[in-house]
């Protein structure tokens, strides 16, 4: 709606649908695209109307800003079906207002909130088949932004393109997860883009957890790029760290991305009469639980991810295995949103964002 | 050459020149490219045979890795035309090298260097006509690798483009150059990809950029993002300091891209007699050295901007400006740098290189 009157989707539907060839019990994260994408472009100081398009490849100058200077931004949601048929999205809000934030700090226009919601749920519409029922089955969702315009001079570009597609999933890891602790790599500089979800910041890690794969570690725990002494983040979660009861996360910074689970599993904790700090976690601290047998669990919260246990960690060149826990917090945390995300419990703090059928 | 025989490399002709459509006396950076462009791809875990085809667009997946993680790095050099019609690079091996340690930092496999230097000659002499003699008139080429993979998993592509792609130019800058001492956003972070042409690393920069120019400055000189109190580089150009008669520039680390140009004005101060020295540079020095009246020049130091003169700077509220030099260092080496460049002087330390008619 702008202003009263509904936005106006150019809706081009696919002329067969690819779902009958999708393999939905083996699905490997992110592999597979609906049938619809929406796409929306800046063209003259202005986002365009925006449209529903069938899933495709798209056309960029070799010199669009995109490749050269990494003016990119994205967002990660998903949608999940309820036993009455019914879709629902998981506080897509504050998804929507952390693209904006993240568009801001890489100097890329602000996208209106109405297009986005109206454009999303049209797409969720059309392509509702691809949202499985049963828990653990969901729609992947991922809007992103890049920079169009040809040329490489190192400034803003003036046009981009806006698009979502959405990709069928299940498990985004396949087995266990150990994490090492950084001690020499790091994610993000004070001042820096770390809290946006700037393409570049992704790109960046990839190197530094190869070499933690060579390890056996799936995972890095960032520390503060000054120190090292400091617990941060994993390149696609937030970190909660279990010490005896307490659950300890860092503070959200500029060098963390101020995540959507995160911040529920802070909710809930504290629904739950679960004590939880977040303040500033030392490595010392977690390194010394561990050994006295205090460090209870490591757990990740995204929304990738989910609630994903992790089963030991890695420092100084030493390796510490979790004992698995009877009342798991990871376990609790999500099973309590999955619950909400899947509409079998009521929705308390209003988290939950139903999708009309239309 | 790969074992002694030549490389075949693919050349598609462009079916018509655009030459004859580029006003050459008025071109703005980067804006146009030539007839061809190189192209190379990674599939199967190889680089595949090189092309030169006419430039034009390419086709990717929405959900290619590059736009979604920002798997790119990219390289600038340039190519001078001599009175002889002779074309020469600029220590292209620097280059070649410094592409590979981007490459190896953002997990892209590393680029065979006869396929570079095989694909860049070729097609440097298929649009040497781009060329154009007289100083200040150069062909700049900007060789870079994009992750092609579709899929929205956070992991290294399994497939990449490499391509070269070629912009006629002159001056970088069109008019004079203020800079910003960076005091609350930064660049790079220890252990990051601040010495890497790393895509990601240019996009972060826009908007403090834009924030800057807003206060009338047209760069950032970045600082370390730990305590803002030493000055590293700018967005596109390493910096020196001309204090009284000595010259001072910050020293390479992971955080600063160790410039082609940097160090070749380091040689040439060497060669000179020009006192220099390479070490950390307090703002605090600087500012008070522009307050005594011994802070003679700052200029910058890139590929593309070649020396820059700056022209004044501001920190902490305050502005600067400095007074025009009669000897002025940024003038010397810029007409030492540019008549090795252009063939007009010799070459001592052997940095000019050839590129063969064929
Ligand atoms: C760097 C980073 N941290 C944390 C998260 C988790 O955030 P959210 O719970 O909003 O998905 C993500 C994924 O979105 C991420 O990319
Ligand atoms: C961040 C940065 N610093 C410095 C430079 C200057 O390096 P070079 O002299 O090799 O062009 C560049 C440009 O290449 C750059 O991107």
């Amino acid at each position: 709606m702008k202003d009263g009157i509904p936005l106006e989707i150019d809706v081009v539907e696919a002329s067969a649908s690819k779902i009958g060839s999708v393999d939905f019990d083996n699905l490997i994260f992110g592999n597979i695209f609906t049938d619809h994408m929406m796409v929306c472009d800046y063209v003259n100081g202005e986002w365009q109307a925006p449209s529903i398009q069938p899933y495709g490849p798209i056309q960029l100058e070799p010199s669009a800003k995109v490749f050269h200077y990494g003016q990119a931004i994205f967002e990660g949601m998903k949608a999940f079906k309820d036993d009455e048929d019914q879709v629902w999205l998981f506080r897509p809000e504050a998804n929507f207002e952390r693209f904006n934030r993240s568009s801001k700090r890489l100097a890329i226009p602000e996208f209106p909130k109405d297009m986005f919601f109206e454009g999303l749920e049209t797409l969720l519409n059309l392509d509702r088949e691809w949202i499985k029922k049963g828990f653990g089955n969901s729609l992947y969702i991922r809007p992103f932004v890049i920079a169009t315009e040809p040329g490489v001079s190192a400034s803003p570009s003036k046009t981009y393109k806006f698009m979502i597609i959405c990709s069928p999933a299940k498990a985004y890891y396949s087995g266990e997860v150990r994490v090492v602790f950084a001690e020499k790599f790091s994610r993000a500089a004070d001042g820096g883009v770390g809290y946006a979800k700037a393409a570049g910041n992704y790109g960046a890690q990839f190197y530094p957890t190869n070499l933690a794969k060579e390890e056996g570690f799936q995972q890095i725990v960032w520390t503060d790029a000054n120190t090292h002494e400091y617990l941060e983040e994993a390149g696609t979660m937030n970190i909660f760290f279990r010490v005896g009861n307490k659950l300890i996360t860092a503070p959200t910074s500029d060098r963390i991305l101020d995540g959507v689970t995160r911040k529920s599993v802070i909710t809930l904790a504290e629904e739950f009469n679960i004590p939880v700090e977040v303040r500033r976690v030392k490595v010392q601290e977690i390194v010394e639980a561990a050994e006295k047998g205090e460090l209870k669990e490591i757990f990740g919260a995204g929304t990738a991810a989910t609630i994903n246990p992790v089963k030991g960690f890695g420092h100084a060149g030493k390796k510490f295995e979790l004992p698995e826990q009877e009342d798991s917090y990871a376990s609790f945390f999500k099973s309590k949103l999955m619950a909400i995300q899947y509409n079998k419990t009521e929705d308390k703090f209003g988290w939950r964002y139903a999708v009309k059928e239309r």
